[in-house]
């Protein structure tokens, strides 16, 4: 691993440059989140009062740090930024977290002192998340730069490079408290200085930590060395990418936004396909993806089945899987269709996708769906499953054990629950199920928008030379 | 209106034929339903054994029972149907439900009696709704003849046509229990042997307690009647319409579910948006267009404005709406960009969309929102706003009353509230909100999507003769 990658996403000690004893402000919340992650490394702070924060000794200037610090995360504001880091590098500092904004991103002003900051980083060598970066998270290190209050971040298979704030602050709590997946490696790039989506990405790509890899930019940089590496790494890993300013308006808050360029997108389309790199369009995508990434293996095709307890879901979801999605609905096996006929009244005639009402009005709710389950996952034709479960007040909440079991013993073929009925059921559901593996979804068409973006990662991977 | 619509929908007086003591039986839940939901009419029941069921007088035979009845509902087995028939209208009854399954969308033996029941019904002059329907409700009227345990259902301003008894079931139960929105009249069509959904759609056309009328159909039973009654109420009332089956293997599912022949898809495309039909392609819009529109007013365009806290989501949100949704995200008056610079610092250039979060941080997370909202609901070139609400445990669940107060204020001007941040603020947002009238979403896409099916619902309105 390259030394700059090892300061940032393994360091041994770090400094806040800021450090602040007011709660809620910046420089405090950096320090607790730091705390309540469990990080081992030497935490050393700074703000000209001295004294103590949060039981930890506070040195009055960057000159009296200690030797060794691996990583400064300097939240000052954006004029201070320039000093602190030629300071910084003079006490043999090498890495930098910047979190200030107010650069090129605002004005001309922000935009000449965004030139002198590039000379104090270029004359130094110092190397650079940021500025306007709202921090990074390496979870398996215990560690995080956020200074919006997370609290702990759960430690998952899924890394972020985000050229947004918003990642390492709100989305994040919604992914922590209501996606219940968790995430290896978070950057946002901010104002990209220095490090950019490609020094992330080769980064990325060699972390045994990192199954999956989503991005959020809004401009390339290096647009050529970011697909030489995406081409490899894509054969190994999905990396899945959500280009903001796609259309010209977009574009216009892009720049508003990080001050972004948009590039022609028909272009950056073709090459992006060519390199690998799966392309979606909403911004829930980037967290219901990463979501089945995080909990169940990649799918080995586009050939799905569902159960569902509704003729009208059974058609209407046929339907956007062939008009919309680019998954197919095969037909299954005799052997699959006689179990299938099995649990069944002899007066429907069963088929893929599995209406499962009338096996569940004879023997129950909860044995339809295992044994319909299990007999579409035996199936060769089929590389994943979606059950709707029918919940009401009459089913409540049946146990559900049974999935979690299916989903261990076809370990190859992904899972994707979602609901029909009953709120309380559906939200008591969710609880029971994702915690142990198994993703859920409110939407009944998401699970397969999800699958259809997946089945796009396999082919990627498995294209030709 | 017509007489038999007030048989159906504003029975005085109803018989159910194949009442049953036995919890959980149709025949028992049917009972149930009508009396939760405060039926004031006269409830008869029939059932061979006789005796008392929930303390009303149990006849024993259809011949048995008085006068003056307007309408029976028939839960017998299918073989019984064309029997029961004949004697309700031997008995003076001039309107039936026929819940029974097991006719054409079955086997050969069921075509035989679906065509004995159709010389039933013709010979008597007895309109039905159904066979295979899982009944019809009538909320202003305190009625329904679902059999599938359903309790209370919320009355309220939309109405649905399906053709499919998940309707009247679990997407029932979903709605009441999860989109806090009521329905005015709900029929499940059923086999649709008379009535279809020409007439359905007839009825809802002059019927004043619908404000939209919602439609899923696998076929149309007379696809020209349906357009010319389409073509006058699109005028008055939004009609939305999902068509299952418009994929070669969506209408393969549609003839397993409902032995429907699907028509080319095209052709219905092009005469359904002729006659101001708006179609839609996801059953989930099914339901969250209609809590739109039950909550709220439809917009007079498709001019948007968003208030997110976060830039990414501003550009992805643009391009979503520009690239995906035929929405309008238009430039400001000087005077509303103006009063957005008012409250946020100066380092920002205020714009549609708005980006909250500089003048959260400033002037605090409620009052942002308030002022930021109230800006926008001024300006005449936006028709629609959608606030992105942060909400994070600093910010907590912000009192929520001014979003009620703008919704008032403002009543020509639909506001859909999203989220972003943390699950237990959002759902308490959600439950605090809905109930007040203000429709939520949980994933920041949707309810551009739906603006997006009711801009396209105005246009329809507005069409030119």
């Amino acid at each position: 691993m390259k030394d700059h990658f090892r300061r940032f996403f393994e360091p041994q000690s770090v400094a806040v440059i800021g450090a602040s004893s007011t709660p809620h402000k910046p420089g405090n919340d950096v320090i607790k989140n730091i705390l309540a992650n469990g990080y081992a490394g030497n935490i050393h702070l700074v703000n000209p009062k001295g004294g103590e924060i949060f039981g930890i000794h506070v040195y009055r200037s960057i000159q009296d740090l200690p030797e060794g610090i691996d990583l400064a995360i300097i939240i000052l504001p954006a004029k201070a930024n320039p000093g602190a880091v030629r300071e910084c590098a003079d006490r043999g500092i090498k890495a930098a977290v910047l979190a200030a904004g107010g650069f090129s991103e605002v004005d001309a002003e922000g935009e000449a002192l965004q030139e002198e900051l590039i000379k104090a980083i270029k004359e130094t060598g110092i190397r650079c998340i940021g500025p306007n970066t709202s921090g990074h998270s390496s979870m398996p290190h215990c560690f995080t730069s956020s200074f919006f209050p997370l609290g702990k971040i759960p430690r998952g298979p899924i890394s972020y490079i985000a050229q947004t704030g918003n990642f390492a602050t709100h989305t994040m709590r919604h992914i922590a408290t209501e996606e219940n997946f968790g995430v290896a490696r978070v950057v946002g790039l901010g104002n990209k200085l220095d490090l950019d989506e490609c020094d992330i990405l080769e980064y990325y790509s060699t972390d045994t930590e990192t199954k999956a890899i989503f991005v959020y930019v809004e401009s390339f940089k290096n647009p050529k060395r970011f697909l030489e590496i995406a081409r490899d790494v894509t054969r190994i890993k999905p990396v899945i990418l959500l280009k903001g300013g796609s259309t010209r308006e977009g574009a216009k808050a892009a720049i508003a936004h990080t001050a972004s360029m948009a590039s022609d997108d028909k272009i950056v389309d073709a090459a992006l396909r060519q390199a690998g790199v799966v392309r979606i369009y909403e911004y829930s995508h980037l967290i219901l993806a990463a979501k089945v990434l995080a909990l169940r293996p990649l799918p080995k095709g586009n050939r799905v089945s569902f159960l569902a307890p509704s003729g009208a879901q059974l058609v209407c979801l046929t339907d956007l899987c062939r008009r919309d999605l680019k998954l197919e609905v095969p037909q299954v096996e005799e052997e699959t269709r006689r179990r299938l006929q099995e649990i069944s009244p002899s007066f429907i005639r069963m088929r893929n996708p599995v209406d499962i009402w009338p096996a569940a009005s004879v023997i129950g709710v909860m044995k339809a769906y295992r044994e319909g389950l299990e007999a579409i996952l035996k199936d060769p034709n089929i590389d994943a499953v979606v059950p709707i479960l029918m919940l009401t007040d009459e089913t409540g909440v049946p146990p559900l054990d049974f999935l979690i079991e299916l989903c261990k013993k076809y370990s190859d073929k992904p899972i994707l629950v979602t609901f029909s009925g009953e709120k309380e059921h559906r939200e008591a559901a969710k609880a029971f199920l994702e915690p142990r593996g198994v993703p859920t979804f409110p939407l009944i068409e998401e699970p397969f928008k999800v699958l259809s973006i997946l089945a796009e990662c396999r082919r990627a991977m498995d294209r030709p030379e």
